[in-house]
């Protein structure tokens, strides 16, 4: 298999994203090509830095420009015709690639993938699917931001995707989808919800239901679906009430003697967590529905992150990720 | 003042509910009446519990039927024509008492009061308004979850009547309101957050544009719009969150006996964190718009939070909070 990968994108590009290509290289099997995509002379920095010799899977495509985190997607997609990204994206339209990887501005991945790869067949719309840690088991929330008014077709169509995602990516056997809402019943929610609930449970999905946000992290469903205004504000709130309570402990904990020597002795605990919590052991989000596989890292991935990315990416072209969502979605909708 | 309580709803009552309206009859200044509504018998036991005469100002008004917490609220308020919410909402209704406060069942609180009150002059719908924790101030969500599909219209009088809760009730002087949204430019979000965007721009409010999920937590804003949908995830979100957070801690600090010991030296931390983000402190949710003053308490509301709805229906009363509203809204849209 062969994967582009987006070298300029992330806080820490080139740098780490060298760094967990080489280590993809290494470790993962299969892998015929990895394109690392960005400026030829910092990439060749990177992996002058590294020992022994430049895998043969390995090759550089140059590309002059990057997107910037800060800048507004469609508007860098238009212009940019030589960015990273763009360039990164086309090797997958120009079937030189499978699948891409980019840690950079999210907006511009979602936007350059729907314009240059075009959706699957029986998909409107890309979603973002975030995989978001529980105690227990990670479930998958989409549209996690790429389609602020989703309609209940879509929404459908997410269901589908995720459950696809959840069941050949993350091992999970029947996976069960829940309408992620302000109600258990099938009457609460707003319009949009209303329409989809009835959509969902004509259809053959392992359908669970409306699911309130209360209840996702205790492993309720494997799969969380909304529109992509709702998942985003799921996915920030969390992270957002997740940050705000280490900040608030770490203030706490230092308030007198006896509490740092607390905090010393039950550092681990801190430790444990972060590392349960850590959204780079899944590799970043995929663009489910784009005509490509398309994984997007977390804009502070480093290696680690990058590493797991190349590899989710590859078990979505080893399990033929797309063309079962296909399929699926054909045995659905017929007449699409 | 007279203000009129519902004795019977939240998970503690009537218990704790006439335990909080003892406290506040004896703490609070200015109180004429306070009417305790619902099961007389019961209430006589509870009232029959304290120490010392019952004060002058207590009143029992008897409501035979009580609405349950997981009652649909539209059937229980069409049905029940003797429930303790009913009958506390008529006082109001009939010029008796000036506000009121209940800890039962949230939709019937507000299917009843929309029913039996009306919405001031200006305000289509009325809106829950959760009062939100940080390290900081605490901030005002609305709507958290009356309107699961608010217009932009809507969405404009909820930041009128938030802002002026905050200014009144938590004492913020020249709240700034928030536009909750999925990215901080004007051009984020959904078609209703877009057409709010400009509505919000244009009013003399203090408005801050957009707000992401990620920063309501760290104090940018002391107002945050969104419809009933958005809040009550946001809010279900966050509470989700903490209490796994929480849940996690206590497992990992029980693994051996050094984090034991640890977490016995620290203790302190997660007392202190408990207070502070102890939503009892603030009185509850204050339905916003509903003619009459409306104070919606947590179901697990005790006597402490029972005391603090009562405290703060006094202070909405005291500030007359509604007539400024009213003012406010009729200075923005004089064609109403």
């Amino acid at each position: 298999m062969r994967i582009s990968i987006d070298a300029m994108g992330g806080d820490y590009a080139p740098q780490e994203i060298v760094a967990g290509t080489l280590q993809a290289a290494e470790k993962l099997k299969g892998l015929e090509k990895l394109f690392l995509v960005g400026d030829e002379t910092a990439i060749k920095t990177e992996l002058a830095k590294h020992k022994g010799a430049v895998p043969s899977c390995i090759e550089i495509v140059h590309a002059s420009e990057v997107v910037g985190m800060g800048e507004s997607p469609a508007v860098a997609i238009r212009r940019k015709k030589d960015s990273s990204i763009t360039r990164a994206l086309e090797l997958v339209k120009d079937g030189k690639a499978d699948a891409i990887f980019s840690a950079g501005n999210t907006g511009a991945a979602v936007a350059g993938a729907t314009l240059k790869l075009r959706t699957l067949t029986g998909v409107a719309r890309p979603a973002i699917a975030a995989i978001m840690p529980t105690p227990k088991d990670p479930f998958v929330l989409l549209d996690a931001g790429a389609n602020p008014d989703s309609t209940p077709e879509m929404l459908q169509q997410f269901a589908v995707m995720g459950s696809i995602y959840s069941r050949e990516i993350l091992g999970v056997k029947n996976p069960n989808v829940g309408l992620l809402s302000i109600g258990e019943e099938a009457a609460k929610g707003n319009e949009t919800t209303k329409k989809t609930f009835r959509l969902l449970d004509e259809s053959h999905l392992n359908f669970s239901g409306n699911v309130e946000s209360r209840d996702l992290f205790s492993g309720k469903v494997s799969v969380a679906v909304c529109d992509g205004f709702v998942g985003n504000v799921v996915l920030k709130t969390s992270e957002a009430v997740a940050s705000m309570i280490s900040s608030w402990l770490k203030i706490m904990f230092r308030a007198n003697p006896v509490r740092i020597l607390g905090y010393f002795l039950s550092r681990g605990v801190f430790k444990e967590m972060r590392s349960h919590a850590d959204p780079s052991s899944h590799g970043g989000a995929p663009l489910l529905g784009a005509n490509g596989i398309v994984i997007i890292g977390h804009g502070s991935s480093n290696a680690h992150a990058t590493f797991n990315g190349i590899r989710v990416a590859s078990e979505a072209i080893d399990h033929d990720l797309n063309h079962l969502i296909e399929a699926e979605l054909a045995s659905i909708n017929p007449k699409t």
